[in-house]
């Protein structure tokens, strides 16, 4: 049996922090065990919220593939690659923009809550609508069945199944409909309980050093109501509790019931989780600064994953123009 | 000083009729003269409207280059070639996305008019609308300082130089904002008097054979009004005289007199037009058969031309690139 093929981008937004770790790349490096997997960084998506400051693009580009490298993302079994360089994404995407109805993009969810809540910026573009065609090409060029999703980007891959399902109809063509694996990724909040993200300074990096992530702990809001330490605790409010749910496994149970109980005090219960993030992240950050210390190495990396990407997504367009008659 | 450079298209409908020639390729052929001209099949185009059938695009291209070349377009001073074989237009029709308001392209004039006017197709699709973006990356591709258009395409090329002037404003460029050449082509009828197109049977073929002419200029409409050939004549709404005013030349006005007065019958004028039309075809019709009895040559000179038109664009999608530091 041969494997299911896997395509999953992330866009470059330089140095990953835990909860990108949590949230999508821990669940990568184990995909690697199951399936054959293209993980491409996805620059021109970027540009669909980012394009009127591209200055970091680049720099990002590199950071991330070494955060990537070092969470254990194995460039020998899987395809790590970066979209702008595969132009056939491109013209997969003008391909199926004719085919995509205007009203399936204008419907998808996120496109006006995300013109909501970007309004600051001037992202009403026709490639903002559009990048559901782009993520459909980035999966299709591939041909991949099988995209890891969480459960609010299953809109987007539903869309992406229904251009592919018209464009087989149209051309009678029989390109793969990709299915959804759900990631049932832990979400972890950030240090001030809200959701974990670079914009809002609330982060630890997946590959802090013992330092940042003291203080980062130490900053970490608790129960607010709790002053003593005899004081019964609310750990479900909690963003160290929250990391412990993640990070201490069976134990944190039994941290939650101390807390409730008044028998763990707020800095003992950071001191644990700090030990805690020590050992899961510490070896993470020395494989970064092993593999940082390899000068050249990032670059290889992706040029060779260009070329095994762009052999496939050649092929891929073979078939799309031939089924097209163009 | 250096040439302006022209950058202009059609798509592939197969054989071109007389309108065609005399609305665009004529022209064409002259600017040969005094610019450095780009001309492209731009079968990409084809699918914003035709999508749904695809099959004779490969045949058109083919028959119209060879009509392009017979009307006296010259592989040598100009650069022929198809859009779809430069892969470039895609990858700037993808960055120009993430610049262009989705207001100025739902306010192009034209849009929702063909919206309606086609309605019975189903072309309501993101390609559609996009349609003055994959133009805009037509010309940029080629850095074209001059387009020529008609007066109903000046929207379009506004919007192109709107686009182009947003993209060096946000990335510091100084890549040309096309200029129009107006075209005032001489407008033909159909033999119906309707607007010549493929699509009423109304045209004449810009090879036809004397049988041809001879067959579809008998068939011309003329002044329903006039029973005898004595009865004055209203050569306005006539479809041979709107022939006679673009190929017999000075003697137009004299026939347009003649009918006036009655002093010509229609089946004379239309004899008359039958030896004009058999003056100006008949060398292009003699010039495609020896064109097209010359096996790979059509392939050869688009091959010929997709390298130089190749070279140019990625010299554009370089500085491109660089501007947008992606």
């Amino acid at each position: 049996m041969t494997k299911g093929r896997i395509l999953s981008g992330m866009r470059p937004t330089g140095r990953l922090h835990l909860g990108n770790y949590k949230g999508a790349l821990e669940n990568w490096v184990r995909l690697q065990d199951d399936y054959e997997c293209f993980f491409a960084v996805v620059d021109w998506h970027a540009l669909t919220t980012g394009y009127e400051n591209t200055s970091e693009i680049k720099d990002n580009i590199r950071e991330m593939v070494l955060d990537w490298l070092a969470a254990g993302l194995d460039p020998e079994r899987s395809v790590i690659f970066v979209q702008s360089h595969i132009k056939e994404h491109a013209e997969l995407h003008l391909l199926l923009s004719m085919v995509t109805p205007l009203g399936w993009l204008e419907r998808v969810p996120t496109y006006k809550e995300q013109l909501g809540q970007l309004s600051g910026r001037d992202i009403a573009t026709y490639g903002f609508l559009g990048y559901p065609v782009l993520q459909t090409a980035d999966i299709l060029a591939y041909r991949a069945d099988t995209v890891p999703v969480g459960e609010d980007q299953l809109p987007h891959l539903e869309l992406a199944r229904e251009i592919i399902r018209r464009f087989n109809f149209l051309y009678g063509s029989k390109l793969p409909e990709p299915q959804p694996a759900l990631t049932r990724a832990a979400v972890l909040p950030g240090t001030d309980n809200r959701k974990m993200s670079k914009s809002y300074g609330n982060y630890l990096g997946m590959s802090a050093d013992a330092q940042e992530i003291r203080q980062k702990v130490h900053s970490m809001v608790t129960d607010p109501a709790r002053i003593h330490k005899t004081d019964p605790g609310h750990p479900d409010i909690c963003a160290v509790y929250a990391f412990h749910q993640v990070f201490s496994g069976d134990r944190a149970e039994e941290i939650g019931a101390s807390c409730r109980a008044g028998a763990i005090g707020c800095g003992e219960c950071k001191k644990n989780l700090t030990a805690r993030l020590d050992e899961a992240v510490g070896p993470i950050a020395e494989r970064r600064a092993a593999l940082a210390a390899r000068p050249g190495l990032v670059d290889e990396v992706i040029a060779a994953g260009d070329a095994r990407a762009r052999r496939v997504a050649a092929e891929t367009l073979e078939i799309v123009r031939a089924a097209m008659r163009i």
